[in-house]
C-alpha cells in the first residue's frame, strides 16, 4: 500500500511540479491553455474553456445529466432488444481490503460480534451484519456521479468559484454530511444499449500499456474487427473500453495505480458530441489515459465528460467475461445506489444478452 | 431514535420474557416446539426441525442458494419477456441518516474536505468523495444474503453449533474482517420475472396494520383482483408483497420499526415449496409479519426462507410506483454489491416493463 | 435523538432567522456590531474586531496556544504542589452510543468478531479489538483544539478568508485527511493548577438553568464561599465551572443539548486578560451560556477564547466528585491524544489532590 | 502495508504450522505443555496452567485488575514524590495513517467538510470536526485492557470456553456493540511511580534486535548502570523497558511489525510476583520478545500478565526523551479513555519529574 501510494503521489506531484515551472498553460496561467485539447470553445471563461452552463441538453436546473436518456422509453427499448439469450455477466469486481485504491481512500469491513445478534425466539435465531468504513462510491468498481468532479474556474486559490456540472458551485453544493446538490440520488437508473470496444483484442495483447491513448482510429478498427463496421451509435448508448489493465488488479496494485491506458480528448469528444453517450467506462480506474501526453491535463477527460457534459463514468469494470464470449452488444443495467448526497456509487453493473 | 430503539427493545424483550417463562416451546425447551409452524419435519434435530443440509436443490457445497436460478437461461428469458414498454421503476429508497434502522445499526456519511482533493493540472480539477460508516447491507433498502441468518441448533449457550444455510457452522464461516463462507459475493445477479402482490390495494387501505399476517387466501384474492387469476408461478420468480407500510418510513420511525404486516409460515411454505421463488420481498423491514401470532417465533420466516431454503430476501422496498401503474408483472433486476464476506447488500432493485 | 436534534436545529435556526431580519449587527452586516461584547477593539477588521494575529503571547508561528504555559517548569511545579493526599478524580464521562452529541455527530463502536482474532500458539490465545467510527475529539468529554473554531472574516460567502488562531486561513490549514496546521498534535500536555468554581453550590441548586450567564460577581462569591477569597490566580491556571448541568446527561439528552448555563464575555475576558488561563472548562457541552442574551452571538466565547486567544476548552466534564469532596484546588492533568491533524481530543482529565 | 502485513502473516503462520506438526506441546495437544515457561502450576486446567480465577489480589468480581493499586493513597503519594523539576515528557507517538499496525487494523481519519459546519451568528463562526474509523485502542501508542486477551481453555474449537481475566467467559463478556464485562471503563486512572529500564543503553546500541529476550540479569545490570542498584520496587510501580525498537517506527514498518526485542517469562514473573507491577510497557508493539524462543508461545507474556494477573500493558511508547535526559524515575500518569465496552485505549501517557 505504501509503495503504491507513493507511486501515485510521485505521479501527481510530477504534474504539479511540471505545471509550476511552466511559463505557459499551467494552473497559474491557465488562460494560456487556449487551444489545448481539453479547452472547449474560445472564450476561456474557465480552465476548461467556455462556460458549460446551463447544460444544453438537459436545461439549467438539471441534476441527472446523461442518465436522463433512460427516462425515454425508446432508449430503454433499444437496450432491451439486445437481451435474447438469457446469459448474464457481472461487470464488477469483488470489494476487498486488498484492492487498489486511489490516494488515501480505504476500504475497511468488520463483522460486529460472532454472531452480531440474537438469540431470538424458540427458533433461536442468530444474525450477522457487516460494518464498513470506506469511500463507498469511489473504491472498487466505482461510478462517478456529478458531484465528484469540479473545476476551480478562477484558479486553485479561489474556493468560492469551484464549479461542477450545470455550473453548480462548491458553496451551493457542499455539506459535511452529504452534498446538497448533484448527489447520486438525482440520477436515473441506467438501462442502456451497451457496446464493448475490445481494444486489447485489437492490439493482440493481454494488457495495453499505461500511457497509451486509444484513438478514434482504434475504436473504428476494433468495431470493424468485431463485425460492427456499420454499427450506428445512438444517444444514450453505453460505451465500454477493454484494455486488459484489470490483469494487474490486486496482483500488482502499485502498477495498477501508477497509470493506465485509456481514451483521450479525441474519443471523449466523439462520445459527448457524436454518440451522445449515456455512460462510458473501462477496466481501469479512470477510463482515461494516464499520464496524458499533454502534461497540463490531469484527468481532463473527467472534466470534459462529467463537469462539462454530465456524462457518468463507470470505472474498474471487469469486462473479461464479455470479451471471452465476444459479446459486444448487450443490455447494460446499472442502478446507482441512491445514497443521498453521495458523489459516487458502488455496485456491479450487469450485461445481459 | 431513542424512542424507536426503545420500542424495538420492548418488542424483542417481550419475546425473550415471553419465552423465558413458558413451560413449553421456548428457547430453553425447543424440543417441545414440535408441530409449531416453523418446525419443519418430525425429528427435531434443531429448533427449526429436521436437518436442512445438504440442500436438496443445489447440493452440499452450494453457497449461492436461490440465486442459482439465474444461471439458467430459460429463467432469465422468462424474465426478459416481461419488459416491453421501456419504463423503469426504482424499487429502492434513498439512504439517509434519518431512515429507520434495526437495533443499533447506524448510517453515517461524511464528505471529506471541501473539496476532498485537488487541485490537479492546468484544468485545475477538484474532486469529492464520500466516506460512510455503516452496516452497509443491513440498512435502508437491504438485501439478506446467506450469512445473515443462522440457528443455534443446540440452544443459545452453545456457540459451537450455530448453523447457517447448507449447514455451514459459525466456526467455519466467521471472520472479523469478512465471512469465510456464504458471503454475498457468492450470489449470482438476479434477473427474475417479478410479480407484485398488492395486498394493501386488496384490503383497500393506505397501509395495513402491524401484526397482520398475509394469508394464501389474500394472495389468491389479490392475484384475482389484479387480473392474474390463472397466473402460473414458475421456479425462480421474484414475489413481492405491498403492504403500504412504507408510508411510515422516516415520517414515524418508531412505528415503522415496532412491527409490520407481512407473510407468515403459510405463505412462506408456498414460496419455498410451491413457487420455488428466487427472491421475495416487501415494503417492510423484514417481509414477515411482526409480531407473529406464535409468540415463540422470532423472525421464523427468515429461518425458513434463508437458513433452511437459501431463498434471498429484499427488504424496505419502494413498491408504490408499480402499484400506482398497476404494474404487476415485470423484469426484476438486482445485482448484489459483491462485497467479499458481507452478509447483505445495499442498492435499489429495478423493475422494467 | 430525533427530538434532541430538532431541538438543536430550532435553536440554531433561531439564531439564523434572528440575524437575517436584523437591520444591524447581523452576519450580513457585521460591521454594525461594533461595541458588542464579542467585538474586541475598534477597527472592526473582522466580525470579532481587531485582527488577532500574530498572537501577542506566543508569536506569529505558534500552534500550541495556551498549552505553552506547561513548558514552563514553574507553572508545572505550582500545579504539582496541589497534589498531596493521593486521591485521584476522573473528570470525564464514559463514551457510549447513548450520550448526547451536537448536531450530526455520531459515536459508533463495534467489536469485530467474537473474538476478533486467534487462536495463536499452544497457549491458544484469542484477542479482541474495538472499532469506532466517530467524531472522536468532539463527542463525550471533549477537548477543543485550535483548528476547531474559526471566523469567516469577510462574511460567510467568502471561504477564502476563514481565519483561525494566529490568523491561519482555512486554505492553509485544511486537508481532507487531517489539518495541515493547528492540529491537536501541536499542543503540549496540560499539567495545570486546577481551580473548581462551584456555581451550582453557590446558587444552592442541583442544576442551574439554561441561558443563565455566570457573572464575575458569581465567580467571586463562589470563591468566597469556598474559602478562597484571597486566592490569587496565576497564568496557566485551569479554571473549571460547575453548573450541575451534567444531571441531564443521557437522562434527558434533548434538554441537555438545547441550551446550557455558562460563562459570558465578562468572565471570558477575565480568563483571557486577567487570569491568563491555560485551560477552561465546565460540566456542559460548550462551557459558555446558551442561548446568549446577545442574539447575534453564536458561541462567541468560543471565538474569543480559542480563535482570538488560543485558550483551549474542556467540555462535558464530570465535576461532581470534586464538588462532593469540596476539592476546589488540585493538580489537573490532561494529555490530548496526539492524533495528527485532529481538531479535538477525547479522554478523561484527572484531578489529583 | 501489503509487505508488512505479509511479514506478520508469515510469522503467525509459522507459529501455526510449527505447532500443527508438533507431536507434543501444540495447540492440539496442550496438556503436553506442562513445564513450559508459560504454564503456571501443575494441574494444567488450561493451556496456561492452573485456573487463574478468582484473582487472588483483587477478588472474584473484580474488573479493574492492577489499576486497583491506584485507589490506594500511599501508592499515588509514592508516585507524586517523584515529580519535582516540573518537566513533562509525552510518552506517546502521534497517530497517523502511516503508522505500523498489527494484522488488519486500520487508522482512517477524515475531516468532514471544509469547514465542517457554520456559519453561526454575527460573529460568523465556522467549525471543524474530525471523523475517525479505527481500532481505536489497538493502534499507535496503545493500551491493553482486560477484555483484550483470553485463552481458549478447551482448545480453539470450543468457543464456549474462552476465558479472560478473573475467569470471565467469552459468552458472558461479548457484545457486538461493546463488551459487557471487563471494558476499559472499569479501570482506574493510573498514577504510578514510573521506572525506566534502558536496556538499549545497557547494550550500547541504538536498537536491540528482534527476538532478543531481556533477562532479569539485563534488568539488574541496567539498574546498576542507572545508579539504581539498591532501588526497591514496590507494588503498583510502572515498569517500562526501552529497546530502541521505536527507531523503525514508520521508517520501516515491515521490520517494525515482523518481530521485536522484549521481555520473556522470566521478567514477566518478576513483574507479576516480585514487583507486583501496576502497569508495564515498552517502545515496541507487544512489550514481549517476538519471536519467543519457545515456538509454542504466541504472546504468552500477554497471557501471563493480562489474562492470569490482570496487569495492564502500554505499547508503542516513545521513551527516547526520558532516555536522553537519563530520567529513570518519574511520576507516570495515564488516564485510559473510558470508552464503554472497549478492549484498549488510545492516548499518550505522561512522565513528570
Amino acid at each position: 500500500m505504501l509503495k503504491l501510494k507513493l507511486a501515485a503521489f510521485v505521479w501527481l506531484a510530477g504534474l504539479a511540479i511540471g505545471t509550476a515551472y511552466a511559463q505557459e498553460c499551467s494552473d497559474k496561467n491557465w488562460k494560456a491553455c487556449k487551444g489545448k485539447p481539453w479547452v472547449i470553445g474560445n472564450s476561456m471563461d474557465t480552465p476548461i474553456g467556455d462556460k458549460w452552463w446551463p447544460n444544453k441538453l438537459w436545461g439549467k436546473d438539471d441534476q441527472a445529466g446523461s442518465t436522463n436518456w433512460y427516462t425515454k422509453p425508446e432508449v430503454v427499448q433499444r437496450a432491451l432488444a439486445e437481451a435474447k439469450t438469457g446469459k448474464v455477466y457481472r461487470l464488477g469486481r469483488q470489494y476487498t481490503s486488498t484492492m487498489p485504491t486511489f490516494g488515501d481512500r480505504k476500504f475497511v469491513l468488520r463483522i460486529p460480534g460472532g454472531p452480531t445478534g440474537g438469540p431470538f425466539g424458540a427458533n433461536i435465531l442468530m444474525y450477522n451484519d457487516e460494518f464498513v468504513a470506506t469511500e463507498i462510491g469511489q473504491v472498487g468498481t466505482q461510478f462517478d456521479g456529478l458531484a465528484h468532479i469540479g473545476i476551480a474556474v478562477n484558479g486553485a486559490a479561489d474556493k468560492n468559484e469551484i464549479r461542477y456540472y450545470n455550473g453548480v458551485t462548491q458553496l451551493e453544493m457542499e455539506g459535511s454530511t452529504g452534498m446538497k446538490k448533484l448527489g447520486i440520488e438525482h440520477l436515473h437508473p441506467i438501462t442502456a444499449r451497451g457496446i464493448l470496444i475490445d481494444v486489447a483484442a485489437l492490439k493482440g495483447v493481454d494488457a495495453m500499456e499505461a500511457g497509451y491513448e486509444i484513438t478514434l482510429a482504434d475504436v473504428n478498427a476494433a468495431l470493424d474487427k468485431q463485425g460492427m463496421k456499420d454499427f450506428k451509435f445512438m444517444p444514450g448508448d453505453g460505451v465500454f473500453f477493454r484494455t486488459g489493465w484489470g490483469k494487474h488488479w490486486i496482483k500488482d496494485n502499485a502498477k495498477y495505480n501508477a497509470g493506465e491506458p485509456g481514451i483521450g480528448m479525441e474519443v471523449a469528444k466523439w462520445l459527448s458530441d457524436v454518440v451522445q453517450a449515456g455512460v462510458f467506462g473501462a477496466d481501469t480506474w479512470a477510463t482515461e489515459v494516464i499520464p496524458n501526453k499533454e502534461p497540463g491535463c490531469a484527468f481532463c477527460i473527467h472534466s470534459h465528460m462529467l463537469t462539462r457534459h454530465g456524462i457518468v463514468n463507470q470505472e474498474n469494470m471487469d469486462l473479461d467475461g464479455l470479451a471471452a464470449d465476444k459479446a459486444y452488444r448487450f443490455l447494460y443495467v446499472y442502478s446507482p445506489v441512491p445514497i443521498a448526497g453521495a458523489t459516487g456509487s458502488p455496485g456491479a453493473p450487469l450485461a445481459i444478452r
